[in-house]
């Protein structure tokens, strides 16, 4: 029997509620563990008040621990901005997507994808409010619920929870 | 007697209040008119409660509506990226920046910026959240209080208030 997988779901102050607590129920429900980590340890306030735990750093992530995680996921809201000035979040994901594992960024998730200076080439979708920075960032933009590139997985907003959702369950299948 | 100065004042929601309200406040001591341009007319509430109304959409501006404008100012929060998707928002702000006269943004007002194509060559300063997204315009970014590059006058989080109020002032003085 293979191991229990390990997704990254990173937050921050702010974070789109349901972007991050529904890819967490998923992944649960799929049997893989999801690891919360922030910019300090504790409790995190979504921008419609649900709180997550912190559980772990980005300074606190050794080699070892990062080459545990199977998969990473960015959800939207406030939250990626607060991480894309944070630069140990913002070398994390640099490193991750390099690595090839699954990305899933949701909302205004690429931003910090845009920070991390890895969509140039590359086709995603976001909330279109920032659409014109990933265009600007290099990316092809494209309007749909779920657009997958090689390891990058993306969606909209949380209207396309469903399939955002399942994609992150495939890719740790 | 020169006429009475006219500043438009763009609005969105959740706007960040006082980067609204004291430009607006500052424009009228100063003997000028502050006129409110939304998306739809009517009231428009900030990120903090304030209720601002929106006498002039972006539709109804003319020719001669926008000629009569000495000034723009663009105030920050999530109302930027409300603008930044509406078309006509955009389009006046890039016919406005092209007319020389004096563009004041402030925190994620350069938002309008960037989707208005006006960034290219520039040098502006925003909140640091969106910093990234206005060097990928082309722009210069720097951090300090108040920037100046020609008719783009910029700062960059609500602690900037006073120098920003005051560059708005001696840009219709």
């Amino acid at each position: 029997m293979s191991r229990q997988k390990r997704v990254a779901v990173v937050i921050a102050k702010n974070f789109e509620d349901i972007e991050a607590t529904d890819p967490i129920r998923v992944i649960e429900e799929a049997g893989a563990e999801a690891i919360l980590i922030g910019i300090e340890r504790g409790k995190v306030e979504g921008k419609k008040g649900a709180v997550l735990e912190a559980r772990l750093t980005f300074d606190e992530i050794d080699a070892t621990t990062e080459a545990s995680f199977d998969a990473l996921v960015i959800p939207g809201g406030g939250a990626p901005e607060n991480l894309r000035i944070h630069q140990p979040a913002v070398d994390f994901t640099t490193r991750f997507v390099a690595s090839g594992k699954p990305v899933a960024s949701i909302c205004h998730g690429p931003q910090l994808l845009i920070s991390a200076k890895v969509l140039n080439g590359r086709t995603t979708t976001c909330v279109n409010k920032i659409r014109d920075d990933v265009v600007n960032a290099g990316a092809n933009y494209v309007d749909k619920p779920l657009v997958v590139d090689g390891n990058l997985i993306s969606s909209r907003t949380p209207a396309d929870m469903a399939v955002f959702n399942q994609a992150i369950v495939d890719a740790i299948s």
